[in-house]
Order: C-alpha cells, then structure tokens, then sequence
C-alpha cells in the first residue's frame, strides 16, 4: 500500500476543542480517523503530524521523502508567507495537494496568496472535514489508484 | 435524485479537440460522461451546459434556481474578471462549487483573482478532469447524501 | 412628448423576486410601472430594456440614438468594467444619466470605479427605486421638459 | 413641517459671481431660493449654510442634531480628504445627503473617492442646481413625505 | 488563395456613420472594400466579421479555425479586458495580428494594455483604415505571400 | 505641580451623548473628572481642550509650549492625515503621548496611518477612557514623577 | 502701486522665535520687513497674513481678489494635502507664486506633492527668507514691473 | 490572584545585556522583577516567557489558555510578519494587550503594521520599560482589577 | 522625392552578427537594402542612422527636421525610459512611426511602456524586418505617396 | 568675480527657434546674454554649456569643480530619471541651483519627480526665461554677494 | 586563529543529495570541506551550523557573539521575510557577509529583497559554491588578515 | 593568458580624488594597480575602461566580444535604470560580474533594483576595492583558472 503523509500547519491542533460554537466540534483527532478509513478505502496507509513550528513543517517535508508516496498538506497561515516551505516541496520530488478548511479566496485579502500554489498539483478549500478526503481521493487519482 | 448543473465557461468546449500533445486527449464529453457515471453513483442527475457568453452563464445561473440543487462552476477566464456572474450567483439560493481543471494559483498572476470564490462554498483546481468529480464529491456532501 | 430608454444591466431582472426579505418586494416591473407614470407626468415617454448581456446593452445603446431622447443606465455590474460600454455612449450622442439602487460607493472598492461616469452627465445612487424616478427628473430638466 | 439644513462647503460661496463665463450666472442665493421654494412644496422647511473652514462644517453637522430631520451636503473638497467629516455624520442619526454640482466621477482621479459617500444614504452629482432640488425629493421621499 | 478574417469588436460598427466630423467620414464597408481589394492583390481572399458580443467574438476565433489562415483581430474595448479572447487565440492554431485604429499607446493608459498582444504575432496601431491594409501584407508577408 | 495639557480632536465632544448604547455612557466630561482626580494623585494639574478645527488644535498646540510640560493628544480624525499638526509638535519642545480611545490598528486601513506617532513618544490606543489614566502614568513617568 | 498679498500657512507663526539653534534666528516678521522693503524697491505695496487654520486661508484666497494684485502662498503643510486651497486659486484670477523656505522636494515623500502647484506660476523653494523675496522679483516681473 | 502571561518574541531576551549605550542598561531581568512587583500591588500574578521562535510563542499562546487570564505579548519582528501568531491569538479565548519598548510607527514605515493589532484590545508602544507596567495597568483595568 | 530617415537605438547595431541561431541572419544591412528598395518603389529616398548613446538619437532628431520628411525610429530599449528623446520628437514637426522587430507587448512588462508612442502617430512591432517595411508604407500614405 | 555655469540639459538648444508660436520667441542665446548682464550686476562671471548627452553633463559638472563656484542646472527630460546626473553632483562640492522654464509640478506627472533636488539647495520653476535670472539671484545670495 | 561561522538556512541541508542533475553533485558537507581548507589557507577556523527554523538561526546569531569573530550568512528564504533575524544581527556586534548560491536577483521578483542586505557588510551572490570561498575572502579582508 | 576588461560607469573616475575624508583616499588607479597584479596570479590580464556616457559602455561592452574573455561590471548608477546596457550583455557571449563598491541592497530602495543582474552570472557589494579582487577570483574560477 501506498503511504500519505498529511501535514499540518500551526493551530490546527486546536481544531474543535476551542470555540465549538463556533467551528464546530470536528477535532482533528476526528479528522485522522475520517482519513484513516477513507485512505484504507482506497488503498492508502495515512500518517499524521502537525506542528506550530515553520521549521518543523520544513523538517517534515525533507523527512517525507524516503517514506511517503504524497503530501497532503494544509500550512494554516504558513500558507501566505513561507517561501521557505514552498523550497522545501521544490527540493523533494513528493507530489503535494494543499488543503484548507475554509475557503481562503473568501477571506482577508492576504489570505488569498498561497506559496503552496505555485509547486503543489492542485489546491482544495472550503469543505471543511472534508477537504481532507477530496485530498484523499485526488492523491488516490494522482497516483493511479483510483479513476 | 438531487439534480446538478455543471456549467462551464468561454473556451471549455474546445477541451481535447485542440492541441491534445498540450491538454490532453480528454473532451469535455468524456468529463461529462464522467461526471454523469460518477453523480449517479451518488445519487445525482448531473446536467451540462457551456457557454462563451458572459450573459449566457449569468442567464443560465438564473435558470437553474428553479432547477437545480447546486452548480458546479468552471467560469474559465471570466472567473478573473466577472462581477457580473459574481452577483448572478449571489442573486440566487443555489450552493455552488468551483473548479478549475489547471492549478490557476500556480499561472500568471492575473488568473489568482477569482470573483467566484467569494460566494461560492469552496474551490477545487489543478486535477484536470478529476477537479469535476472531486466537485460532485464535495456537492454530494454538502447535500446530505454522502458522509 | 420625448422618449426616454431605461436600460438595465446583469441580474437586475431578478429585483423583488428573490430574496424579498433581503431586497424588498419591489420589482423591476414595479419600478417600470413607477417610471412610467412618473414620466408621463414630466411629458416623457419611458420604454424599458434589460438583459444580462453586455454585448446586447451595446446593441441597445446603438439602436436608441435614432430612437429615444436620452437614456437612464443602470448598468449593474458591468459599470464597474466595460470600456466597451462606455466607449459605445461616447459613440452616439444622447445624454445618458447614470444610475444604482445602491450606493456603490458605500460598498467593496470595486464597486466604486464606474466605467459610464466619465461620458454621462451624472450620477444618482443609494435611493432604491427613487433613483429611477429622480433620474427621469434629471432627465426631464436636461432636456428643458422642467425647470 | 420637517427642516433641512443644506450644508455647504469650501469655495461655494463664489458660486456665479467669479468666472460666470465658466460656471454660469447661478449664485448659491440662486440656489437657496430655487430650493426653499421646492422644499415648500415638498413639506420641508429648508436652512442653508457655509463655511470654508472644516471644523465649522463638523460644528454644523453636530448643531444640526436637535434641530434638521436631514441634511444635504456639499462638503466640496473636503469630500475627497475629511475622515473627519466623515466620523460627524456617523456621530449624529440624521440621514444625510451627498450632492455635487459636478459630475465627480468625471473629472480628476482624486475626485472619484468620497469620504462623505460611506456614511451618507446616497449620492446626486452632475446636473448642477438641480442636483440639490433632486437631493430635496430624495429626502421628502426619504422622509416619507413624498412616494 | 489563402483566406484571412478580418474581426472586429465592440462599436466599430459605428465607424464612419457618427460624428463623422470627429471620426471622419470612413466607414466599416469602406474598409472592407479596401481590404477586399488589398487582399486579392495580395493573394488574399478576405471575410469579415463584427460583434459587439465578446463571446460572439470568442465563437469566431473557433469557427476560423477551420476556415481561414490568419485572423486580423481589432477587439476594441476588449483588447484591454478580455482574457477570455486571449484564451480563445491561444487555443486555435491560427496566426493573429491584432490592429488599431488609433495609437492605443497615446491614449488613456487603461488603453495601453493589451490581453491581445501576448498571443499575437504584432501590433499596428494609429494609422486608421490603414492599419489595416498593413496588417493585411504583415499577414501576407507571414503566411510566405509576400516578401 | 507640573501641568499638562489634554487636547482632544474633532467629534469627541459628543462622546457619551449620543449612541450611549453603542460608545458607552462615559462622556468627555467624566473623562475629565477621572484625569483630573488621576493627575492630582501623580502630581500634575491637568488642563482639557477639545476643536473640531484642526487650525484650533495647531493654536492650542502652540500655545501649551509656555504653560504646560506635556500635552496628552487624541487627535481623532486628524491623526491620519494632518501633517501641519505633526509639525506643530515638532515646532514645539514638549514631549506628548498620544491616545486613541479605541485600538486604530484594528480598524479600517486608513486609520492604522498616524501623522502624529513619528512626532510624539509613544502611543497608547484601546483601552477607552483609561487610554488617557495610562497617558497620564506614562507623562508622570517620563517627567520623572512616577517610576 | 501694485498690491501683493503674502500669505503664510501653519507653524509659520513659530519661525525664529522657537528652536533658533535649528531654524536660525529669522522671525517672520524680519521676513516681513525684508519683503516690505524689497517690495518698495520694486513698486509692490505688500501685505502679510498669516493662519494655522486651512479655512482662514481659503477665505483670504478670496478676499485678496479685490484688493491685490498677485499673492505669494507659503502654504506649509496644507500644500501636500488642501484640495480646498487648490480650488480656492482656482475660483479667484489672482497669479499666485508658491513658495517654501525648504526644499520640499528634499524633503520626505509626501512632501514632494504640492496641490498648490498645479493653479500657481511657479514654485521657488529651498532658499530660507530668501525664497520670498525671489518670488516678489517673479511677481513684479509677472505683472510688468521688471524685466 | 489572576495570572497574567508575559510573552516576548525574538531578540528580546539580549536586553540591557549588549550595546547597553544604545538601548540602555535595563535588562529583561529588570523588567521582569519591576512587573513582578507591579503585577502584585494590581493582584496579579505575572509569569514570563521569551522564544526566539515564532512557532515556540504560538505553543505559549495555547498553553496560557487554561492558566492565565491575560497576555501581555511583545511579539518583537514576528509582530509585523507572522499571520499565524495572530491566529493563535484569535484560537483562544484570552484579552491580549500588545506592547512594545520604541514607538513603531516612528520607525521604519515595515514596522508599523501589526498583525497582532486585530486581535489585541489595546496597544501601547514607545514607553520602554514602561511600556510593560502600563499594559499590566491596562490587563488590571480590563479584568475589573483596577479602576 | 520625399526623405525619410531610418533611426536605430542601442544594439541594434549587433543584430544579425551575433547568435544567429537565436536572431536570424538577417542584419541591419541587409534591412538597410531591403527599405532602400522599398523606399524608392514607394518614392521615398530613405537615409539610415544608428547609435548607442541616448544623446547622438536626440542630435539625430533635431538634425532630421531640415532635411528628411519623416523618422522611422527603432529607439530600443530608450523606448521604455526616455523622456529626453520624446520631448526632442515633440520639438521638432515631423511625422514619427516608431517599430519595434519583437512585438514588445508580449515580452517583459518595463518593455509594454513607451515614452515614444504618445508623440509617433502609430506604432508597428513583432514582424522582425518586416516592421521597418510595413513603417515605410505607413509614411509614404500619411504623406499621401500612397493609398 | 566669481563663476557660475549655467549647464542646460536636452533639447533646451532648440529653444525659441522651434515652435515660436508655442514656446515664445525666446532664445538659449537670449537667455545667455540676459544671464550675463545681469550676472555682472551681482559682481558674477556666467559660462553657458548645453548637451543633449547625459554622459556629457555629468562630465561638465565633474569639469565645473575645479572652475566655478556653483552650478545654474536645468537638467530638461534627465531631471527626471538620472541618478547618475544625482551622483555626479553628490561628487563635487559646487553649490547647484535647479530651474526649469515650465512649472513641472503642474505638468504630467512624471514630471514631478526630481532626483536633482535631493542635492540642490533650491528649485526655482515656471517662470520661463525669468527662472535663469531668479537662480542667479539665488547663487549671488547663497554666496555673500548679494542680501 | 580568528574563528567564522558559517551559518546556513532552510533547505540547505539538501544540497546535493537530491535532484543532483538540477542542483549538481556538490554537497553541503564538500562546501564545509572546501572552507575548511580554504579558511585555514587564510587563518581562519570555520564553523558550521545550519538550521530549518528561523528561531534557531537567531539563536545561533546570539550565541556567536563570545565565540566567532564573523558570520558567513545565507539565510536561504529566510532571507526574504525574517524582519527577526535582520533585527538578530543588529543585536549583536559582529561583521556578517550575505551569500547565496544563485544569483537572487535573476530569479523571482520576490527573491530580490533582502531583509539581512542592509545589516551585512556585504553581498555575495551567484557563483555556487565559489560564492562561500569568496565570502571567507572578504571576511579575511575585512578582519585584516589578508590584503 | 585570459583577458578581462573591468569596466567602470558614471562618477567612478573621482573615486579617491574627492572628498577622501568621506570615500577613502583609495583610487581608481589603485584598483587598477590592484587588480592587474592579482589578475596576474590568477593569469588574467586585466583592461581597464571608465566612461560617464551610457552609450560608450554600450560600446564598450560590445567591443569587448572579440578581445576578453569575460567582463567586471561597475555600472554605477547606470546599474538602476538601463535596460539597453542589460540588452547589450544579453547580445554578446561574455560572462559578466556585476560589482559595486558600497552594498547597495543596503542604501536608497532605488539603488536595490539592478538591470544588470539578471544578465550576470553573480553580484558582488559592499566590500570596496576588494569588491572587484574578489570579482577576478569569480572570474577565473569561473573560467576554469582556479578552484
């Protein structure tokens, strides 16, 4: 089986235990399981890892590479700034599928930049959860185990 | 069955009978093949419609309010620059999904801009033919007919 | 009496039948039936036209030159972009009033640049269906029809 | 009877006595008497001031509070520069009016933004006098004193 | 003999009919009998086509595909605007020259910006009805005709 | 005791009078009483002056050099554009702090621009009336009276 | 003799008299008896004014018109931003020479703009007490009186 | 006792200790121990961190959640650049009073904008030292502490 | 016969003498054939001049004015940067058609500007020598030698 | 006596034999000899030197060092761009005066923008040939010859 | 021996081991090697660190303080955003020369700012490896230890 | 042996000459001294050209082709604004370094900005005379002359 790598940036790990009423009460824990059957479904082993450190996500990337067969990788707010992270994609030859929750291009302007973009396959945002099984099955595509 | 619209935009119909060394051998006849295949294992009528016009698609969005359950929209080039449609989807009730078969974050910097987005629940671009079914993935979901 | 062409741009077909509870109940054939009676008693015939295409909006103000006395524009979205449109008024030379139910200028930045300002006589907005009517005054006191 | 204070700013007090050539023979006087006698028949008392001097235009605005169910302003240059214009009318519950003699919009660039337009209920430039008779039947309709 | 389409785009339509005190007395039909002309001593059969419609302009670059050799696109107002008819250019195999009648460079600079030109073999501009004769031996000269 | 001046800009002399429901019900006035009752506790005596004339506030700046030893400024509206009365502190030897009764940074963009930061010693904004109690403690303290 | 009216913007008061160790020890009024006398040399009767209030110099803009010749403007920090003064020289047919004891254009960025410039003669800066008296020679040879 | 949370950004913890002719010879030891002191005379208990670390201060954020009642953050360069710490400020439910030793919108113009701003209540800057004791006053009045 | 001079800027010189591979073989020479020809064929006697130095172009315009009819002028890349060279072509009366070989509107963006163009009556860029021809024909109508 | 030299930039050789109608019938030489007159009745020897080569003016002032005692430069289209013509002047220890005919603040706005101003100590501009001789006025000041 | 850092940023761990084709075959540890031996040449000992994260490329700023006499810097992209590392190198006080293995300022616009270039002594860019023998030279220089 | 010819821009020739107190009393013939004996231990013979005209380095960069094998290039401050001198490198085949005696990344934002770089093989600055020693090292090893 094909390995996945899902990636993720700073304050992800507070996801659904702070502010339910306001972002719902998904954690991210419920994600990884949502992702772990979803991958298995389709012939994918996941991994997790999620930090608040730039440096750390840089780390992780380089790591991926003699372990993974794909990122799926949501940079939180790395997203608009860190070209030193898109370098790190461009230096490892992993494909990689930038996910968000929300729907960046419906934010604050400085939202709307991603240096994920220009060296990732293709961006997914907006669906919540579910942005990350959408991640799923277009790596599943992208890797030719699905349609 | 819930019914959906995918409405494409100006230049979408040439897909896979131009330049296949370029974009490809897919037309969009196979993407709605497709997408047609996949909706109805979702359980969704999935409907077609293209056009050139900027008027055509504002009209066609106005339709499908009475019509349709959601719309996928790809606006090819008038995503850029189209207040118009923009308002044209604000002006009715339908959920719409957006999609883009390149990665249009990773081009020139004119085609960043999306006046899609910010009224549209979220985007999906850069898996070529699979950014259509992804869509109906995440328009099944929000639906309430898939998990 | 002088004939006056009322011409709407995108969307504006939809006032007061969607949303009412956002917009109003007032639609656009109330707002005709407004105008016309408003008209008749400054001794202005008023004929309407409205699409959502900007190509037909030209075709429309090239074909009112032989026509009409004037023209109220409410050009919609299309206000904020169409040098097409405004390079057709500058074509034939009738005196064009400009007009919004909104105040554009309250709203999102781009919605303050007005492509029909700089070639019409000038500009009435935020007044709701009022706007109509105080134009056909404007336009009755242009053409020396009142004081 | 309701009152209306038309408030006035820098440079027109000059109005029709300098350059008549240029600007016509109408004089603020002329426009005075033009709208108290329309405001008459509208149901509306109608005030006048002017000052060149910001902060007695802000001093007016406060003072108009107790006393003017609407204002009509004219802040003429001050338009384009006066956040502190701006924070008075938000400061008072009174529903104002912009006007302008000129169309704004066609003229400098730095004549197209308004500090004036986000906090007022809309906007009549272009058609000279008239421009503040018009601005009257906005307010009478406003008010509800007209349809 | 080859075949060229001679496209041209919103309100040029009113060429020579208006105002011919400020545009001059030259119609359309006088420079498509000029063209004719030109051509044939070319080598060149010449069609021509107008819209004010930018998506009727987008299904004419389709349509040409498989007719002409060559397209001499004027796009008025949409030269500055249209990415779609960009798109539309690069997604035929065709050779474009993109005219003007006037010097677009010496106007407003919205004007100066061309989404035409980065798809376009070359520009001539500023020379009236001749812009298009020379666009005509620049075609000639590229399709080998000519020296 | 030493003295110092509170000079406060354009539209504060409403504070607390109107909209209590969304500004509070504090008014300038007891603003005062807690400054005064503040300074006498540090040792200072504390003088208040409030214009919407931004000339005023230039004069009153002027004027402060001979009797106090500091001024405390809320500029309001005036902050983001008045270079004249940037350079009236600078004209002058007192040190001043400047205070904003809400966070401007965290307002719209045009009020993050202060005229007066790079002429004053610091800046205190957010903290509503107590803006100015913190001003005061920050003056005693630059003038050697408090820690 | 002819008359000219030398009016002096904010903080001007202040010259000489506050930081001489930085600005010299040249009062306005030693400018004052230089321009005098310089004046008398030259057949110019010269009277001064001088206001830190934007209002207060607008209205004596328009006062000098019927009693003065020509008017020197040290508009000081109101240069960079007082469209209000600009239309002020604009509503009046005086000549009007704009001065500045710096070299504004020396100066920080937004000093380099002058909306002074565009309704004036001429702009001489850079020369202290001197740029004054230059601009009585520019005026009396503006109005004849020399070379 | 309410705890408060100290939290200094990069660089801040070389204070007083190098070029102390430059910024003086208080240390952040210093600091602390006069926050210390301060805290308690207020009823707070206040604690202390310092990283060098963007994504070190973005764990404190979290980590204070269930300990402090406030945080005093001086984010040092990170506050002008880093999206994510502004993120993790708005993740959880703490008042945040942001504080800096220099007035930052006296320096160089990178530095006045604050993504901290946004989602502080309050910001008080150029004080030095100072600074940290007037936020605790401010974190005292906030939490009904103090007056 | 009327005189036209051919003007070339910096570089110009090289063309076809170096990299062939990249530029064609075809030099300035043999484009100097090439437009004597055509010249005379159109009866005009064309004279060449090229230089590197910014200075000798403008000696070159203002020496052309007694002896030549009109310029073809290749300015280069001063294109892009001179304002010396555009105000020596308004100084002198003759007709100006600037050409480019490359069409500059589809390379980098400093090369879309042209300070040459708001003072040529047309420009003519991207058919390599061809431009130069085409520029001839364009001359010999606008001095009416031709239709 | 000391020297001056008056250093003129491009195109100022073809003063007053051009386009008398437009830019009068004043001459470079005319200035010359009024310069000298009136250089001579302030105790100073004026040298004139002209180039349209921006290499050659910066050789004239680096040449000027050694011979006069300041520098009169109108610097024409180079004002505008030469940083070299910038550095050229930081490089000597002259005295340099800035004039211009036009007043290039009121001009297009690529005009407004000086880079010899920086190092000049005033810029006199707009008063035709009258400039030259107020700039001398200005040298004889700023070197004790004159009040 | 005097004693240098080397410090290396993100990404740069990877040099050589990855892509070798695009990159090539010159590892981080052959550059130690290389400065090594070339250091010694020089008498310098070398040191090297390299880090993923920004905190820890400030921490190792603070630290060479007491023990290296200069820091060879390539902040890889951090070089492009870090205001913390810039404001790192102020802190302390010793002499840092910029590097880079490529030419930044031929690649994307946004790899031309360097927040270290204006703390730097200097900068080194575009020669490989080279550019870090080159860089010890300068250190060399710099220090005295070589002409 | 190898030649090289270092080539020096506008001001260069005063280097040393004045304001030793300010540059250093170090020459332009020193460098030369300078560097043709350490061109020699490289085996590179060294030419030396300076000239203030932007034309003559034009020239001279083209001379260069059949004579050197590679160029050091000083623009000077021709480095910010030429793109003809940028295109006169892109038309030989010689490598180029771009040198600077100041670091100019570290001085006015228009000096950051350099047309020369993206023509270059590397950019050395900041490090004075040794600025272009270390340039000849780049030169011979990228030559293949050294390590």
């Amino acid at each position: 089986m094909s390995s996945v790598l899902i990636l993720n940036g700073p304050n992800l790990n507070l996801l659904g235990t702070r502010q339910p009423e306001v972002y719902g009460a998904v954690t991210m824990a419920d994600i990884e399981s949502l992702c772990s059957a979803h991958g298995q479904s389709l012939g994918l082993t996941v991994s997790f890892q999620q930090s608040n450190h730039e440096g750390a996500l840089i780390d992780a990337v380089h790591a991926a590479k003699s372990v993974h067969s794909a990122i799926i990788l949501n940079a939180g707010a790395y997203t608009h700034s860190s070209v030193a992270l898109m370098d790190a994609i461009s230096s490892v030859e992993l494909p990689v599928v930038e996910v968000h929750l929300s729907n960046i291009h419906a934010r604050e302007a400085f939202r709307h930049k991603s240096y994920i973009a220009p060296v990732a396959i293709g961006q997914i945002c907006g669906f919540g959860a579910r942005s990350y099984t959408l991640a799923l099955d277009a790596v599943a595509g992208h890797l030719g185990l699905a349609q």
